[in-house]
């Protein structure tokens, strides 16, 4: 294992799959009295250019992100194309998918953690930066997901 | 659903469920290139007072804490005795079981929890505060857990 892979250890948001993401928005946003944010679709694969294990996916899915302290709590309700959210919520069910850090140089970091037997699962692009999810499950026991914004 | 039942939406710490804990806090600490941090047991049940859906039970786990930005990351290894940490463990493998809120007089919200249909779940006392496990799975998708700390 390299050490300090990711130049980071602040963890900037926690990912959780839902159903019903309306639903479950106004849960959370009661339970926390809180305003409901909006309810944002991920773009299509054409502008997301959408890449789930190694295969361009039409995968999109509905976000909703609570500020939650000094991090964002992401709501995700994946549709039925492959991603790694439709295949969580397939093998898990609802529940907590991932914890995601923000990186510098993102190629870098990808071939880095690649080297080190945490696969790339899915990655895309998104207004002002993009993700990668990488399968870091074997080992942190939870999926790490990377952002990079543009600068 | 009551509003704001928890008085703060502060994510304090997110707790992940392992089956080895010395070896997965070590790929932690290579990891994000910190320390490996010292590795608890919690208390016996004599001075802990573990509850366990109402029962007293003599459940105890290791735990090790990963400062990750403003919370922390807990890694939990439990014994075998009934606990909402072996329940996990058993039913869903190692993973992310919950994140926890910093709260004030906690008989008092679990109380409202309760009212609300998210049950006590689990409960214990540590050295300067204790504990409760909220199962608010099914509204929340992730269970909370409830922190107060003696002032």
């Amino acid at each position: 294992m390299d050490k300090n892979v990711l130049g980071t250890n602040v963890i900037a948001q926690i990912g959780i799959i839902v159903k019903d993401i309306e639903k479950t928005a106004q849960v959370y946003a009661d339970f926390f009295g809180v305003e409901k944010p909006p309810i944002n679709l991920t773009d299509a694969v054409e502008q997301a250019e959408t890449e789930y294990k190694g295969n361009s996916t039409e995968a999109r899915a509905k976000l909703a992100f609570f500020d939650m302290g000094s991090l964002q709590l992401e709501l995700i309700e994946p549709d039925q194309h492959p991603s790694t959210w439709r295949e969580y919520l397939d093998e898990h069910g609802e529940g907590p998918h991932h914890i995601a850090f923000v990186v510098e140089g993102m190629e870098e970091k990808i071939k880095v953690m690649e080297a080190n037997n945490m696969p790339l699962q899915q990655k895309g692009e998104y207004t002002g930066g993009r993700y990668a999810y990488m399968d870091t499950f074997k080992d942190l026991k939870v999926l790490v997901e990377l952002l990079e914004n543009d600068k």
